[in-house]
C-alpha cells in the first residue's frame, strides 16, 4: 500500500499510527520543511499523543552517544517497545541521510518494523532546531512510538536545549573526560536525570564517577526536587549496563509520574516552545524588513550620518512594532 | 571648576573636549546606563568626531592583553597622542571599578590627564555591551581622543563582535596556545587585522607563529583585500616589540584610509548598530509582552492543549507586529 500524499496530513497520520514508516518521514519532513506545511502537521498532531516518553541522550562529542543509543533500542525492543530515535547535528546543514550514512552501529535496526530513526540537521533557518526538533517528537508521540530516543552530537547551546527538552534527560560522560568542573561549565549538570560514564572498562573510571558524585553533593538535587541523578556505567559496544540504564530510565519516568512532575515538565516546555514560536516570527519580520526600501533609506541616513542610529531605529521599530 | 551635571549632555561634552575626565566618564555612565539617556549623548556624538582611530585587542584570557594594552598607551603617550581605553568584559556584571581596580598595570597612566581608562561591562540587559560599545568609543572619539583601545578579557561571541568592530583589530596569542586551528574555529582569524604572539620569549614562539602564518596561508587574504595580517613578536612585560605593534598598526590605518576601506567599514558598522538596536527594541518588546496578559492566556491555552502552539504564537505575532 502506497502512503498518502505529502498534502494529506490527517491520511499520514493515520498511516503512521497504523505503523507506515514512510508515512512518519514524510510528515518529519513536512515539519523540517518549516512554514505553512509545519503548521498544518503541528496543529494536527498537537492534542494527539503524549504517550510516548522522551528521552534526550547528549554528551561529548566521541563518549559513545551512537552506540548507546543503538543498545538502548535494542533492549527497548526485545520489551516489546515501539521506538523512535531522532538524531540531532545543529552544527551540520545536512539533514536525512548524511548523519545517518554514518550511523552503521543503527545497521540492525533500520529494517525494524517498529524502529523509526531519523537525522534533522540545522536547515538553518530562523528558530530552527530548536523550534522543529519539539514538533518532530510530537510526531513520533502522536504516531504511537513508546519511547522517543533524542541524541545531539555534543553540548552545544542548542543540544542542550534539545537534550533537556526530554521527559528524561541521560548525560553521557566518558572516564578521563574531566573533573566534573567542565560539567558543570557546559550547562550538562542541570539538565541531568540519569548521568552514565560508558567505556566504564577504561581507566580513571573510578574518578570520573567520584567527580560526578562530588559536583552532584556540590549542587543539590536535579531538577526534579527529590531525584538525584544517579551514575550509572556502561560499556556500550558490549552492552554491559545497558538494562540498568533503560531500568533507572524508568524508574526517573515512574518518579516524574507519580511526583506530577512529568506534567508540569511538559507544560513548561509548552510554553517555552510558544516563546520560540513568538521570537522565530517576530524575527522573520525583521529579517524581512531589513530587506525593505525604508531600512534601506533609514541606513543610508545613518551611514552618510544625517540621522543618529536611535532615531533611525526608533523609525524602523514604530514601523514594525503595534 | 566642577564637571557640568549629567542632565546636560551638551555642557558635558563641551568640557570632555577640553580634557575634563569626570565629564567623559558621566558621558559613559550615561550611555551605559541605557534608555533615555544613553539615546540622548548618542544623538549629541553622532557625526562628531570620526577622527578617533579605534583599535581592538582581543585574545585568549592570560595571552597579557591588559599588560600589552598599557604598554601600547606608554608608546602613544611618548608620542603625543589623547588616548582612551575601553576594557570590556561581557561576562561580568560588574563595571566600572571592579575590573579596573585588577588592572595595576594602568597605574602609570591613570593619573595622566591624556590618558582615559573605563571598564565596562554587560548590565545584563537586552543587547546590552553589543549596543553601548560602539555609543562608549563615539563619546571618546568625540571627546578628542586621538586613538581608543577596546581591550575584551576572552575570545567569546560578544567579545569578537565588540573587538571586531574597531578600525583596526589586534589578536594577541601565546606560545603553546595552540596549532592555529583553534584560532580559526574561535572566528579570529577572520576579524584579525594585526597578530601578535605574546611572551615571545618563551618556547615555542616559532611553532606558534608557522602555525598562524600557515593558517593565514589557507584562509587568504584578510578582511581588506590587499592587506594580510602580519604576525608580530611582544614581550609586554618588558616592553620588547611594543614599537613595532604600534607601527603596524598605524600601518593599517594608512592601508585602511588609502584604500577607502576604514570609511566602508565605519558605514558597515553603523548599518550594524541600527540592526541591533532595531533588534534589542523589538527584544524588549517581546519581552515585556511575555508578562503581559495575553500571553498568560495565550500560555494557558497551550499548556491545557486546548490551542496549538503555533496558534497562539500567530495571536501573539498579531497583536506585537503592524
Amino acid at each position: 500500500v502506497p502512503s498518502p500524499p505529502a498534502s494529506d496530513a490527517a491520511a499520514l497520520l493515520a498511516a503512521g499510527r497504523g505503523g507506515d514508516k514512510a508515512a512518519v518521514a514524510r510528515l518529519l519532513s513536512l515539519v523540517e520543511r518549516g512554514g505553512d506545511d509545519a503548521r498544518a502537521v503541528g496543529r494536527l498532531v498537537h492534542g494527539a499523543g503524549g504517550h510516548a516518553h522522551t528521552v534526550g541522550v547528549t554528551g561529548s562529542p566521541g563518549a559513545g552517544k551512537s552506540t548507546l543509543v543503538a543498545r538502548l533500542v535494542g533492549t527497548l525492543r526485545r520489551a516489546g517497545e515501539r521506538v523512535g530515535v531522532l538524531a540531532i547535528d545543529p552544527t551540520s546543514p545536512f539533514s536525512g541521510g548524511a548523519i545517518l550514512g554514518d550511523r552503521v552501529r543503527m545497521d540492525d535496526h533500520v529494517l525494524d518494523d517498529r524502529v523509526f530513526i531519523r537525522s534533522m540537521a540545522s536547515r538553518g533557518h530562523l528558530g530552527g532546531l530548536a523550534v522543529a526538533a519539539p514538533a518532530a517528537v510530537r510526531v513520533l508521540d502522536a504516531t504511537g512510538h513508546d519511547r522517543v530516543l533524542l541524541e545531539t552530537v555534543g553540548v552545544g547551546q542548542v543540544e542542550i536545549e534539545v537534550a533537556g527538552a526530554a521527559d528524561t534527560t541521560v548525560v553521557v560522560v566518558t572516564p578521563g573526560w574531566g573533573d566534573g568542573v567542565q560539567a558543570a561549565k557546559a550547562g550538562i549538570i542541570e539538565i541531568a536525570d540519569v548521568f552514565v560514564v560508558n567505556k566504564a572498562d577504561r581507566a580513571g573510571f573510578d574518578q570520573a564517577r567520584r567527580d560526578l558524585d562530588q559536583v552532584l553533593d556540590l549542587t543539590g538535587p536535579g531538577r526534579d526536587g527529590g531525584w538525584r541523578p544517579p551514575v550509572l556505567a556502561t560499556v556500550a559496544t558490549t552492552g554491559a549496563g545497558v538494562d540498568e540504564l533503560v531500568g533507572a530510565i524508568d524508574d526517573h519516568r515512574a518518579q516524574l509520574t507519580v511526583s506530577g512532575e512529568l506534567e508540569r515538565r511538559r507544560q513548561a516546555r509548552l510554553a517555552d516552545e510558544l516563546v520560540r514560536l513568538v521570537a522565530a516570527g517576530v524575527d522573520a519580520r525583521v529579517l524581512d524588513a531589513t530587506r525593505g526600501a525604508a531600512w534601506a533609506a533609514a541606513t543610508a541616513g545613518v551611514t552618510d550620518r544625517t540621522v543618529d542610529p536611535w532615531t533611525a531605529a526608533d523609525t524602523l521599530i514604530a514601523q514594525l512594532l503595534r
